[in-house]
């Protein structure tokens, strides 16, 4: 994911994958991780549809097209959940019963609605910004056209679990007595240097916002 | 995502978002992407959970505690299916709304099948080397009981789709005469060093498979 960052080693524990019933932990997660997976019942199968999500205080965003038929699913109230995983490192462990991954993974559930008027408008900035920060402001307004094209929708952050594993290897004892190596590797993310459009004008520098991204 | 590469600026396009129907392009995504969001009905509710998934061939393997209900709802046979997404690039447009990602992303559906006996032990071992390549071979090789504890379930490789989205931001002419920037910003992932584990015995070194994954 972009924006993982490693466990700290000194916060591991040896505790199994646990169930967390923090809700400033659950928005740090919403707030770090980009890219959301939107499982609906479509024509009868159910279905994860990938999709950036961004929260708005307590609800969760998404958008798209107005043609999308899972998102006109969601704005008919189709009941709906949102799983959003962080993958921070994979255990190495010395057998394969006991490798796993150091991950953090919420769904959340219930059933989106429609935003219009000035919300839509507020919220398509929300949106833009969690993607790119700072972005809203370097860009024109939306236009009418835009807007009427745009579906975004908004789901409560009320019904919802968090799981968390952070631990280290936890091998049989002859195991731990045995050759094999243990630990963890940490999975970074991050974004490369910026590569202008074919057609960028000459002169137009490259803005704060996409700067931001690779300070 | 761990394994993602940047999209070379070279086969960009300025097409819009397109379904692919390339069985090597959904492999090559497949075996690239170790998460995968499977998608089930559990009671009653669409939900998507997050998951390690490895190509067997022309079949998906996902595996865990023979404990996880969602595993046992697969098992049983419940319809589902498994949405891979890589996320590749921010495409940065000089509207919001022409803003997007580059991104491929695709969805199998069907139903799983549990696994057993030999043909258990021999894609558990195609599971381990899927997370860290040569891993397997390293390792003493599972007991009975771990055997027993664990659920393998595979999912043939046909019913699917593929969506790739590698394209310029296709800004509007009044757009690209003003003065907004304008480019993609390549997404990375990649792997941490190791951490050695508290418990490590001394004089056991990182072997091969780890260190193959900082190369």
């Amino acid at each position: 994911m972009v924006t993982n960052q490693a466990s700290a080693p000194t916060r591991l524990t040896r505790m199994p994958d646990k169930a967390v019933d923090d809700l400033a932990a659950l928005h740090d997660l919403l707030d770090e991780v980009l890219l959301g997976h939107v499982a609906v019942v479509l024509d009868g199968h159910p279905v994860a549809f990938p999709t950036a999500v961004a929260r708005d205080g307590e609800r969760l965003l998404v958008h798209g097209s107005t043609g999308s038929s899972w998102l006109r699913a969601l704005s008919g109230g189709a009941p709906a959940s949102v799983t959003v995983t962080a993958m921070d490192a994979v255990v190495v462990a010395r057998s394969g019963f006991e490798s796993s991954f150091h991950y953090r993974s919420a769904v959340l559930f219930g059933r989106f609605a429609a935003l219009d008027g000035g919300e839509k408008e507020r919220t398509l900035d929300v949106l833009v910004d969690r993607i790119l920060p700072g972005r809203s402001g370097e860009l024109r307004r939306p236009t009418k056209r835009e807007l009427a094209a745009t579906l975004i929708l908004a789901l409560p952050i009320a019904e919802w679990s968090l799981k968390v594993s952070r631990r280290w290897p936890d091998d049989l004892p002859e195991d731990v007595d045995g050759p094999a190596w243990a630990g963890v590797v940490p999975l970074r993310g991050g974004y490369g240097a910026p590569v202008p459009a074919p057609d960028l004008r000459a002169g137009v520098a490259v803005p704060p916002s996409v700067r931001a991204l690779s300070d």
